[in-house]
């Protein structure tokens, strides 16, 4: 069975109360609770992570190579913009991966325009909100048209 | 009915013999006719759109006011990087689009980083090969998850 | 008599209705016949042209040259910030020309803060809304204090 | 009865000896004078001044306040390029005001492309000469077209 | 036959007239017969083409390989600075073409110094004047020493 | 009763002995009891955390929105230079918080002079050694003249 | 008798009028006589200046070397971000002196982000309104724990 | 007896299977069992350390200090790139460190080709695979020739 | 006769007493006097001129026209890197002039580097002391070798 | 008759071994030969020099206008974006040259896309391999079409 | 038998004199001959060069491929970061080579932390003293762990 | 005896025949001999060197030191752009030295207002002709005033 790992990087805990005009009011848990079952009925595994810890992001990615998760779903908040190590974490284990980010990045601070993972990444999404998750989901389980 | 407008930018007519390593086997013709049907399927209706002309197109995103197009899937192709008369024109008739990469363009020279559309679009979705296409028109139509 | 051509380049069609708040709610048809009217009352007389095509504003110009046009109008539009084709044309022809923008573009982003034209240009005009054609057009025929 | 205040900067005394083949030859005196009148001549007044000290132009500024000035001319020469006094002084009297450049500033070394007043001003006239004086006055007390 | 393409690009239809200091006196059109002439002398044809219009030089390029051209001369005029789609016309259709400049664009305005062509182009003829053409027609017939 | 947060973070636990040039010879244990005394002597609270870890810092400042902290005082140590994940943290949270440096960031090397804190804090106090603390929560609890 | 002197740079005078929204309501004639009253009763002498003359500022930061002040407070206002010779008057009288910027800075225009001052000062103070003031006085007064 | 610390950074337990073109296939564990080996026969003492946490390297670096230790070899990993933090430690303690990478950083992505360390290093091994190690510790014993 | 006028900007006042390690111990009024004897000697006249204000500066200049002067030999202090109104005025009276810096502005902060002076002066002196204002005169008084 | 010198810099003595994949297997040798013969044919005379020193280089080009030469053709080799001395003597001798490159400059390292000689040729040939000297030879000898 | 060369750039003859604060006070022959004793007891043979001229070094590397050089050992001194001639002469002869400095030059001028050589190099051994040399040689004799 | 030694850079030997417009016409010969005879006419001595080898003077600097040159006048010609192996030299034999410029360097190429050796001079004579050299001699054998 395909086994996605979903990880959220820094303050998406605080979803749903921190700046819902950026991020809606939808919690994390919430977004967790459903993915699991849109990609459960599509006979697959979600496994779910989130951490403000960018070295804990680090040891998950590497374990889910010892864990056989077959791709990964990231959002890696502020980490999108200053993590190296999240970068070298996925160029060890070689697991592919999808970028989303529920806000548009580029209608923000320009630090935030330039990510250290998209180059990488099979693909990504971008200001979609909580949706962008079930999107990246469904390209992964079935990335042709 | 729900009227969706698909927009590709110059050299996407070449879809399928362009540089097949980045874009896929498949042609534009075949995209329209599956997107048209998966759009149709949602009880909404697609119109088509490519031209090489930056004014072309212009042109079409202003006629799509007239038409009560509801909203733009657009693949700006090289006119991402250097159009601001597509930027222009969307911000006039305010029809809400979202912009789709087939390639990763952050995998690609670094002037194909930076794009005119992105902050003021609902959303990107980048590097998804032609199912970007299909994931947009999912979005348009069902944004909530 | 002194023939003076006005072009107005992308987006600008949409005058009354894009952006009212940047660029007032008259149209470009009324702009057109006001300033027909004024320039005539001067005896001279006004060629009207609108693109939003590049290379058709670069024919334009061309064709000025053949019609023995003795100035030039332009609202460059989104062209300003990316047309060296349009500045070559100038160059070309040989036509003096004044550069207007009807917002405040130094308000605005970044990259409408660069002109290819200005400094070929006999003078600029900006913020001015309509009024600015006007004054343009005053300048052109009566230069002196 | 309208009070219009003239505000000409460094060096800008020396009109009509200063580099002729880029400012002419008629000097601010004269252009004062029939400032006065045109402006006179439609009912308003105007007052006149110029002064070599960055300082005292902010003074000149907070004054026109005082003095119930309704809007200003500048034409703030070098201090244009380096004054975020001045430009904190509009920002502090409130007072609409236009910008002034006799010269085509684009065509000149590249440290005089940049103003510290354009973005704030309500329009600027660039590169027409003695000319400009009256058109900004034009603007100012006709803005509509 | 081998069957060359020459596209001259925005403004190239006013050689003779446009900046001859820069350019030579010689019209595209002497230039064109000559070339023709050149070629046909050496068993090769030659096709011509100049367009003002971004989209139609790349709809010139694509349908180039239709028609089955062995190799593309190209002077892209003002788009070398500034065509993406240009560019990504030639990915597409990858035909071998030459880049012609008549000018020494290093002795101009440094906007003009870099090009989006060269680096995919076989090689470049810079500031040769019309013979520039000639010696690309020369080096695509016969490469060798 | 008011409820104050001062957060130290990383290496600021060397106070005394790190750099004593820069940071001066009292430790940061000394600091923070006397700290509490001067807020306690103001009728509010003090809480304390210092740690290394960024994300630690995160979660710490979400924690504190929990426990309804009124206001933090945070001396975010290298941090300050390369966390947007902190930043993001005080975003969400919406405490108000000030930035103090104990040394003169901008005597330092060129990295340290920019923070991505100092435009969403209340305001900031830099190179006034220890003393920093004290004048911050003396303005956090009584921001008036 | 320890003796401060307080200088306020250009615009400062409209302290209470200029963007209330900004800097308050309280005027500067208000908080010089406030701090006076604060740094006498501390048995300390408070001299107060205020000009928009860049030159005047140097003249009396060098008077003040003659008339024996021990510490300054200063701030420059928009000098702050274009004076070098503010700078070099403080290098050359060596009095000690800090920085205090009304508002905050960084939330402003990026030119705002330099200060020709900040490496040189004992410390800063940055967007704590007329507060500011006082806590620089009562560090210079007072700078130990 | 020396004691020497090794402190690997982010994704270095990776040894072996990350990456081998660039980095080989050694383990983490067998370098440092055999760096053991290399420094025990030279009556000095190693002890190994690596942690994918910015912040746990910093407390690790603090705490060699009260260990005593005497020198620290240190593959920063992609840490070398964005900490400042672990350069203040080394600032912090003022243990003497030398800086290794395994793979030649300035062959890879441009953001590689910095360190937040090298200039406060004793010196740097760069590219030379594992061997930099043994080399670092060669040095680090035996500094002269 | 020929008549010289020296010129120093801001702080240059304080010379002897201003970081002598930089500027020497000597007087500006030991220098004036010196400076009178070596052009009287010579058969010219000095004129001696000191000012804190860039405006006074610029009228000093400008009255120099008037006075006939013959060449100027300037230090402007910290004038040099930031005003271009000082640039203006020489530009506008035409007279030839040096530029003297006595402390070496390459040793110091970089924004020391640049002048806006330079490139229109007949001439540098920098980094001689004292030295280089008599050097300079020479240099105008006989340019021949 | 007409006398033409081929200057080769550092390093093209290893053409025909050094990087064949860039610049081709024939010798410089065997090209200087050729192009002797392919000149004399022409009724023109060529010298070859070929050195890996920037001085001598300089030495040879000023020699050539002692020698009378009429046209030089160099490839600059590696000195093409380092050598502003090489500039220096064309600007001395005033003798006309055209700029070589064998490789595709534009396609290599970005530090290899800049020459300090291209804006003072004639001409460049870029990336034509062996043939370049040849169509150089050609232009020299018979510029016009 | 094993062939290494070692290459010392400009300057370094002076090794002992020269700025013994960043150099130490060894000879450079002192360096050659014990660093020839270090290689032959390794059964390896040393060869010897220095030279402050860049064509010269070129030279020498072009000649090592001639001799049957193994590998080269080179100090490039100034050389470093001005000369892309060396960097083509080592990509010329492809001998595997590494790059030592004495002095660590990340703690030198900012025009010291480029190299030419570093990407092309077998690895890099910095700030290590004449040590350097030394490790090097080990390394390039014995690169295993 | 005070023992001068006076080196000119790359081209300079052209002096009089290279661009006169610049560097006036009188020869480099010529300048030798007139400043031996004023230099010996004030009891020192005057060594010279022209060299278009950057080594070269490389060599020559070093020499000095053994011959016990007190001071070196250097006009480093395009190497002072480029030459960080001569910057390396003065470093090395730390003999004073003054830096001349005939031309003023700041009129012409960007890449000429920079150079490698100014900040190590004892100081600049700029765009003096060959009266440089001699107010040069005059400083270096009187600095006093």
């Amino acid at each position: 069975m395909v086994k996605i790992l979903l990880i959220n990087g820094p303050n998406l805990n605080l979803l749903g109360q921190r700046e819902p005009e950026k991020y809606g009011s939808v919690t994390l848990r919430e977004i967790e609770e459903k993915l699991s079952c849109f990609i459960g009925a599509r006979n697959a595994e979600l496994l779910c992570y989130q951490s403000n810890h960018e070295g804990a992001i680090v040891d998950r990615i590497q374990q889910a190579q010892v864990e056989g998760v077959d791709a990964i779903i990231i959002n890696p908040g502020a980490y999108t913009h200053t993590s190296i190590a999240i970068r070298d974490a996925f160029l060890g284990v070689q697991i592919p991966f999808v970028e989303v980010h529920l806000s548009n990045i580029f209608q923000r601070e320009s630090f935030r325009h330039h990510s250290y993972l998209s180059d990488i990444a099979k693909g990504c999404f971008i200001g979609l909100g909580a949706k962008g998750y079930f999107l990246a989901a469904e390209y992964l389980l079935n990335p042709a048209i």
